[in-house]
């Protein structure tokens, strides 16, 4: 009997949710690294101090940004791997890519808290995300049609549906939030920020 | 029938374990990167090494000040795990907003060292403290009101009890050790720090 | 009963697991902070951020060649110790030695996007590669011959020869690849990239 | 019945073997970050770029040494936790020490690294060697006194005392070493490389 080292690479679920685990954790920190404590001779007083330190909110901001964008996908990530029961090399490689792609994101998302007001930022930010949501829509429909999930057979279904639609709405949502730059810019990334805080705290969408 | 997404997602407690072993991990190795070897052509005898090294001295109490606080609050989160049997997709998030709250002590820790004499730079570290004690409380009553938790029947009660003792009243001795600082700074940053190492060493809280 | 310590070390194949997918986390995210985002008083349209974000276009390149690498690193590194029952103080040591081989992965891809018209970065880089496929032929060999494996005993063989196939045969196509630096260094070059490509991704090497 | 958070808290075994191993292999790959590509206009030629990769030597074996401390240290950690069966929060506390200390080790082997040629930067070097041993030898004699060790019955004698006499003799060829920088201070730093070989690929000590 031969075996090809394809068929038995990449098999192990529990290492693949370890080291993204592991990614998630060093991109959710990496930001962390962008804001420096302001170092300043001039600073003297209490209120000084307090003038520059709101100098770095927009540093913040974009931090909570990225970190809530971040946690959208991991939560995504977790949800769909709760399903799988065993993996195969192409699964493996499927989410190495969708691993490489969260790891840019601090990087995006820095580009665009820099360059607020130019499209471009936001046409590259807007790029990282669609790309993660058509790799969770891949690495599903993969995972699924070659029945390496494990779900009740009366489950089956509706889990399929619930996933895709998830996937599906946000990023129809994402896509509108994004052409709205072309009338305004804040208030698309308004938009963005908005559809992001209802992933993460759900209000209207209780039945997506 | 159906599925919403938000009933499905975040069940994974081993998940978020895992990425907050992770940020904790990463988060308690930040600070070491700034502290730095001291570079000087300056530096020709073993006395002006030694002096040099003296200088950092600052750097290093700041990093073990954050260790000692980044490890009570791992200490308190992995106690609560301890006890939660699984997970939905609102303590998914509650977790990962203190998740970031924890990615943020290194910086207001730095921000503190850096500008220890100011009230401002003791706020922002007490805020910190403040919002994580804030989430660990609202994590602990969200999964005990929900159920999401495993305890024998007759041990419910004390375990409540100690669990949410122990948040309040380290935030009141907190709060009370930052409200010195309108008495004297150094004052209001020791008492935290003996606050502190009172947790991670028990002496006088024995019955706390 | 005497027991020597070394007799007793490194049997944990799980927190070998676990720091491995640690430290390959750790090395793929570190080349992004190499990406730095284009900060100039000199932006001031959307063309002139467009092309400077065209200058980065070439750390992208990297950065996705150095993730591509370290996946199939990782994929052989779980793949093996899919098999593996059990750990020993060698094998312990000999998983360290091949993390430490990763960790310098990002250094030597960085220098050769640096140099990338150099020979001797090419051949650091190959270097590089070269000796992470001999750790994981030993760490494979000892494993297989001191019995720490795990496997069907009708299987034994076919796994163990396709274990080793795909490292050797990857090893010769790597030093084909290398070698053609002498004709012209950025097909040498060229040629590595659709190797890797190729073991991401499999074409032709369904039956390696 | 009434319960104290101490009595509660620091339980999860595994909780601090996922957070050891974060933080090992973050601290690993943490001096990565110090070797750097060599940029320079001057670069020219295929030579100047093999010079100035001679002239990074230093710290690639600094980089060395310093896996390998880690290395040595981790084994020891996994090899005391797989005896372990449960913990409370003085061990808990105890192993947090212990990754202080282990944070801070890529800085003092970058210290020792700058400062070859003096003392006090070797002082400083066996300083977190020595109570790092400390450290992992309290960690045991606490685990193994409160019974919180999983060891048959029959092995228990001589599992404790291969596990003391590994540490206290190590520790003894450490101070050996150092001390021998009053006679000369590359002496005494290679025979400390050589322990440290030693312990990692075992020649001398197989009965140690």
């Amino acid at each position: 009997m031969n075996k090809s080292y394809n068929q038995i690479a990449g098999k192990n679920k529990g290492r693949i949710e370890a080291i993204s685990d592991g990614v998630f954790a060093v991109a959710l920190t990496l930001l962390v690294l962008d804001i420096k404590v302001p170092v300043s001779e001039a600073i003297k007083t209490e209120g000084q101090l307090f003038a520059s330190f709101c100098l770095i909110t927009p540093k913040l901001l974009t931090y909570f940004l990225s970190f809530m964008t971040l946690g959208i996908f991991w939560t995504g990530h977790t949800t769909q791997f709760n399903y799988f029961e065993k993996s195969d090399r192409n699964l493996n490689w499927i989410c190495l890519f969708f691993l490489m792609l969260i790891s840019l994101l601090p990087f995006t998302t820095a580009l665009l808290s820099e360059y607020i007001h130019f499209k471009v930022a936001l046409g590259f930010y807007w790029l990282n995300i669609l790309l993660l949501g058509l790799t969770l829509l891949l690495q599903w429909n993969y995972a699924y049609k070659r029945n390496l999930t494990s779900i009740p057979q009366n489950e089956q279904e509706a889990i399929n549906k619930a996933m895709r639609r998830r996937i599906i709405i946000s990023q129809i949502l994402y896509a509108f939030g994004a052409s709205l730059c072309f009338v305004n810019i804040y208030l698309s990334i308004g938009v963005i920020i908005i559809i992001q805080l209802n992933f993460a705290i759900p209000i209207i969408n209780r039945r997506i």
